[in-house]
């Protein structure tokens, strides 16, 4: 399964604001219905988004207002605007030139997952190893196979691995939503954790690496990701844990210097104030919600890339 | 309001299990009745649990087993246990002994929660401070105004608190009900968190001083409190701003010479894949669900309680 491909004339997505409970295809014909889908979330992880924005434009056919207003459906990732330039670059050539600049997104994208995952296992030492990652990274956050969780799935095809510790990911719980759902389909051990307590496990020895993915790089290794890598990057040095940042090239920007120069999404207080649609705090709480976090590059043991291994 | 009392022959407390939606109180008549009152937490917070544990032993009439079983009803607030022996000191003058006994833990605990409040708030540094907390450690875990909170309490009623920033406290949202609730009713200027934001807000400048409560303190300073904490702490030392707990003396146990000798209680994994009733996993997922974390003395700047402020 992909969880996003281009079918028939549109961009087919899965809907992943229903998983784990249903796993529905969405079809997209419009720009206008794919930033609705990248602003609810439906498609979401930062190799997902370059393909989505790359596809994006063959769907725009060339109206520079709808290109702009996809490339900048989400701020942080920097992958949605990178996928789009790609596909833009060959506006000029005609539409079958766009479409297979958009195809080459997608399978540069496959080819890159699979890289990482080798490149990723390969770093890592040890045999029965216990992992803990936020967010999702897997599969359905790239086309196939993911970022940090596809070094998950390689470790696991190659018998390293013991156990999955996934943070369930407040407030939107891509943890506790996707990777418990993608780990079941793969077969692997795990066990889901309250995001609080990734920095305490670490501390009491029960875990031997952090894998996390990343939605931008800044050119000094410092890394925006998912909320709460920072906090697990904290506890991995205190515990001396490796902290393993998994994302492809795309994603490294050479015109951000530094993690202060990263724009952080605030998603507004509704996701914090209720939870699957039941609310948890009293009418009226205001709530602060940075989707994202900076991570120095000095707490980052290793950056693994489709191409390389950088150590910040 | 008080949070728990003892009032015609009963012990009355707030069912907080229904905060925030109601509050209601609940009267119990047996030591059946409150073990399950603490087990299901409708009474929580380690200053509450000692006077739930004294004036259980009024309830329990002198019958060890049921004492006992009052006394292990919760592993890691030392609190409980402490309450307990407080009045079972007093089994052999009678019952009216063990009462007057249980009513001056009760009396205790409000006058140390109103010493906390100024000790704590005199020992912060400047007029309008920006707080982040976790958990509830308000009136609601004690008898009147609480330990961390009744510093917040007492810092607003001074015109000195700016904002508080309330961690949810995942997996039973302890902040997100409650505190909210609480700071609500005082008046407080308050925004919600998810737990995962707390160490990249005070990497990003918006916090001035953290404050927590504490379940269990060892003899050298190492603090057990709820689940988050740790992370917290290790974001506050990387900012240079303070982390400071609140607690009363009896929090403090002797007995335990570090952190690694403390319980910690894991309450199973329905907690985490449900929230309000709302599966929030696939079905079958496992999880792991430590309820506390233990904080070590080198990342604690400074202890107060009733009696005292501790550098450990």
């Amino acid at each position: 399964m992909r969880t996003i491909d281009w079918v028939d004339g549109a961009v087919e997505l899965v809907d992943q604001t229903l998983l784990p409970d249903e796993c529905v295809m969405l079809r997209v014909h419009t720009v206008d219905d794919l930033v609705d889908a990248i602003g609810r979330l439906a498609v979401r992880g930062a190799p997902a988004l370059g393909v989505a924005g790359a596809l994006g434009v063959v769907l725009a056919d060339g109206d520079p207002a709808q290109i702009a207003r996809l490339r900048a459906a989400r701020p942080t990732a920097v992958n949605l605007a990178w996928g789009v330039d790609q596909a833009v670059a060959h506006l000029h050539e005609g539409r079958e030139s766009v479409l297979a600049a958009a195809l080459r997104v997608r399978d540069d994208d496959i080819a890159a997952c699979l890289a990482m995952g080798e490149r990723g296992a390969d770093l890592l030492e040890g045999d029965r190893l216990r992992i803990m990652t936020v967010c999702n990274t897997g599969g359905l956050a790239a086309v196939e196979r993911g970022t940090a969780l596809g070094v998950v799935q390689t470790l696991h095809e190659r018998g390293r691995l013991s156990e999955v510790l996934a943070l369930e990911t407040r407030p939107l719980l891509q943890g506790a939503r996707l990777t418990t759902w993608e780990l079941a389909r793969m077969g692997a051990p795990h066990r889901l954790v309250a995001d609080s307590a990734g920095p305490y496990l670490l501390a009491r020895g029960e875990v031997d690496a952090v894998l996390v993915g990343a939605d931008r790089i800044a050119a000094n290794g410092d890394t925006a990701n998912k909320i709460g890598s920072y906090a697990l990057a904290l506890g991995a040095e205190r515990a001396g844990v490796p902290f393993v940042v998994v994302a492809p090239e795309s994603t490294i920007d050479k015109n951000t210097p530094t993690g202060e120069h990263i724009e952080i999404e605030d998603r507004g207080a509704d996701e914090v104030v209720t939870i699957r649609g039941v609310r948890v705090a009293p009418e009226g709480t205001r709530a602060l919600n940075p989707a994202f976090d900076v991570t120095p590059h000095d707490l980052i043991t290793a950056i693994v890339t489709d191409k390389r291994v950088i150590r910040p």
